[in-house]
């Protein structure tokens, strides 16, 4: 699941990962970010297994029903590089983007959010992440934060979920 | 280098690290911890290549000239498992060792700091080592920080730095 398709580069490198006969979820509320991830997978030849879907990442539990399990997600917040920086990824909708894909992740799989937090708005994003994973029981999930921390500029970091158990 | 010699755990893996035609200093101030380390090295096969210090890392000086390069250093800080939780390792004594190694480190070497803070003594050594490895400039260093943000217990965390040019 690439839940911030932006320019299609990690959905690439995931619809690599899982090969032919996986299946790779693209979500991105921006018609620039899907049509230029469209252009990307189908030169790669990557295409055919993945789902681009135009629509934000919130929206999940609609096309995903509770029983399709998730092996692995990326999130790349802040805004589309080169597009409008106004448009952001924002504390709620990634945080019930984020609860809905937890909900769905197989045993031992792994979601990595990339908080950009240099942008207005984002250092709210990344207050309210940082309040949601510090609280997740560590019987039932590893949170790993890591990140440069003698860069200027708000350099971006990343927390990395790893669920240990089914019930969490 | 092992910096922290403890029961050798770290320095018998540098010694597989660096095979037969590499050499690892390891230094600890306790006579419980080189004697330790030295039957775990002997077990492995791996003592030959291995020179065991009982002396203080800051005293890294007065045993590796400037000109000797070192690739890699492991610190594990704190106090000896299993032994007096009253020896511990101090923020200055720490910090000598820490610059000793970072003017012998080559370009691309790293080191790699395990910062226990959860004992007596802990948390004045973490902060004294974020606020010297966050004002390096980053034109000649990474610094990585990593660690489990969901956990009870003050958790160990990581402090990697990579030098990445000469002059520093």
């Amino acid at each position: 699941m690439d839940a911030t398709v932006g320019n299609g580069h990690d959905t690439a490198f995931l619809a690599e990962l899982v090969g032919p006969s996986g299946e790779v979820y693209g979500f991105d509320i921006q018609q620039q970010a899907i049509e230029a991830a469209h252009v990307r997978l189908q030169e790669a030849g990557t295409l055919d297994h993945v789902r681009l879907i135009q629509d934000g990442h919130e929206t999940i539990p609609d096309y995903l029903p509770v029983a399709k399990s998730v092996q692995g997600a990326v999130f790349n917040l802040g805004y589309l590089p080169g597009a409008d920086k106004s448009v952001i990824t924002l504390p709620d909708t990634t945080l019930t983007a984020l609860k809905a894909l937890m909900k769905r992740l197989t045993k031992g799989g792994i979601i990595v959010l990339v908080v950009y937090h240099g942008h207005p708005g984002g250092a709210n994003e990344r207050d309210a992440l940082r309040h949601f994973t510090q609280r997740l029981p560590q019987s039932s999930w590893h949170v790993l934060e890591y990140g440069f921390t003698n860069q200027i500029n708000h350099p971006p970091f990343i927390i990395a979920l790893e669920k240990k158990r089914n019930l969490s």
